[in-house]
């Protein structure tokens, strides 16, 4: 198996603006995330909102195995033509991982079809998730839970399509659970969702966190089936009775 | 039990133009359903693209339980608005039967978030639609499989998220195979579609097809939980620790 | 639509036994149950561990469309005739509702493949019961959450297959979550489990409890497809080449 | 990633009674599927029926990673105590790949919680294999579909319940469907049922046949979450309010 080509697309925009962002993440949160996976082997670029084509040009997506999406502030900024430039991709088999306020990305609510809306609190609250298929890839190697002290809470209800899989189930203290763990697979393309990681806290340096976005990036960066073809097709492939 | 009240949605355009499509549907087929509908005793409104708004206003959307949609050749001049309008209304609890060539429509396309794309070839084949969900009402009274003499051909892939529950699988003589009926959650409404109705043959006459589409409106239109809630709420139901 | 006719089946033991719980339900959680139905219309009949054939015959079975499940202390004294009886009723259609610790019963663990195993505590702990699927029947009319003031917890891994929708998760004060409604197709029939109903607390006399066991009722009474057929059928349905 | 570990399971029957197979598979069928696996550099062993504890010791399934199953003629000859072995290492993680008329081995019944009951027919059929799932590793490939010129068929309704992931779907030339590759989530474990393999028919050394199988070991062999832990557990993770 080839080394898997991983590309982390953040927004960027709260370590520009917020103090408090950057000095948790001075380089933003996509060097934190990429370097985490470089140093599993892995082949890692990032790419963010500011550059042009917003980093995801023809070029990068066609070697891109899997694609990490954060964003936040500027969903309505990302361009339509890459959203679907996007979601035609991984339609035809690229792997995306979607991080936390990334639910409200357009290429998020395109390839889910709802609004993608929760409910959301800034608290300093903890949040515990559960595993609640231990069978699943993703939850490999991090325990039947593990605690994030302090993150923003996102509750339930949750306008998603039912996932496929649901790997992690979350608890916060103030009394709210969220689905934070999704798997989904939409045409030859895999898709994992996973909840934590609120700009303001260091929750992406966390080994936990690592792992699960490890473990998510190698589950929708694995092999997809022949291409499938559509459209007419005039001929039948068995001979129909003349009667 | 109050009585449904249905709209069936008929794009309209192949009566006004395709002589042997009148000879079939003199009236459209949204007439023919909307009178197997009424025979059953359910409330039913007819709508069709040239109308204004489609026929598909606030008022009519509000008044509706139920959407039916037959579309095909003019997707394209579906208004986004409209669509926009009635995606809001299936998440908020509407139910929606997706016909046939519906599956391109921009209303199913958009709740499922992929391209809803397959294989097609008009050639008089015979369908043969079997039950793999005997448990589903939308399998209720058409035993464990039906036929329809002549038909068009659908094929796989059909490029869809895996249903919430596979109820139809169809085999053509020609060799394909097809998941014919598929059953969705989305928000608080809910979603089937059911593959069978090309506008030149009398397929929506066939008692099995009507029972399906009588089936799959009740199916839909059960009630659908409390309106939930998102966005912001600052305050935990829950005391939070102060350490 | 005839009435649905419910028989509620209870291990029966802790009244026998417990003081406590004779206080709570003196006449039997079963009494409780089967009231809250009958004042909603249906027809109930109740059965025990301790009549003959569990109370299960062939004749009540046969005249039940949903059979209710509660049994904790007694799992083993269930007789596998009986079960395999209830088990083969089911696939044939007959809706079933099981409630907290019957998690644990023979009927529940032969239906679901699994060892339907869990956490628990007894710490007077507060439940809160948050909807995820707003779509399904079994959330009507509850709001999108409920608060159970005084349970047992029980909480993941509950090692169960995944629902086929998954309608509640719950929240306890202690740190635990559990997926407290879950809804299953198997064969013809409809399963739901519904995790609340300790003993020791008068969780069944709660309205919002007995707003989802009615919710359940109907859900899992609903009308089957036809029966299906299996076995050797040396006759295919179209003509076989003889090249 | 070290190699995983594979047994072939055969009830090994067929073989010894019956000339046409012996002739097919002189040396069994599991001797043929476990060639193929160790040329993609799998560590494959075998075991059968006949051997004492058919096989499969302790030992030996405490360094099984897969099981792949093969039966038929004498599903009730194997042992109970030896299917509740194989069903607690599947809960606890091991993978599991079931073929053709293994779908009524007492294993598979107690993992699906059905009949696994079908309709079947020996009528040297083509059947033709579609993917439903492009995007499941186990359609990898493959091409959209492929053929088997001769097999029995295996008809619908497949009394299982609905897969976690369908992959394939069968087309039989005399009329039928059937569900022909379900992946399943259980426990810890993963399972993957394969419909081909008729004793009779060179089925197994068929390469797209051949492929499937190594796909199904690979995603079934795929890492499990960390142990989960079950049972009494009387401390809160949270101090509970003592109000």
């Amino acid at each position: 198996m080839s080394t898997l080509r991983v590309t982390v697309w953040n927004e960027g925009r709260h370590e520009k603006k917020n103090p408090a962002v950057q000095k948790v993440y001075p380089q933003g949160m996509h060097t934190v995330i990429a370097q985490a996976l470089q140093a599993q082997g892995l082949t890692v670029g990032t790419a963010t909102l500011d550059e042009p084509e917003h980093g995801l040009t023809e070029a990068v997506l066609n070697q891109t195995d899997v694609l990490i999406w954060w964003g936040h502030l500027a969903h309505g900024e990302v361009q339509d033509e890459i959203v679907n430039r996007v979601h035609a991709r991984v339609l035809d088999g690229m792997g995306l991982v979607v991080l936390h306020s990334g639910h409200f990305s357009k290429i998020f609510q395109k390839l889910m079809g709802t609004t993608c809306n929760l409910k959301w609190r800034e608290a300093n609250e903890k949040e515990r998730i559960w595993v609640v298929d231990p069978g699943h890839p993703v939850a490999e190697g991090i325990g039947e839970y593990f605690e994030i002290e302090h993150e923003e809470m996102y509750g339930e209800h949750f306008d998603i399509p039912a996932p496929d899989s649901l790997v992690f189930v979350s608890w916060f203290a103030g009394g709210d659970v969220f689905r934070s763990g999704c798997a989904y697979h939409r045409g030859r393309g895999k898709i994992f969702y996973f909840r934590p990681g609120h700009e303001t806290y260091p929750t992406y340096y966390q080994p936990e966190v690592q792992r699960v976005i490890l473990n998510a990036v190698r589950w929708v960066g694995q092999p997809s089936g022949a291409k499938v073809t559509f459209g007419h097709r005039p001929q039948p492939l068995e001979p129909l009775s003349t009667t």
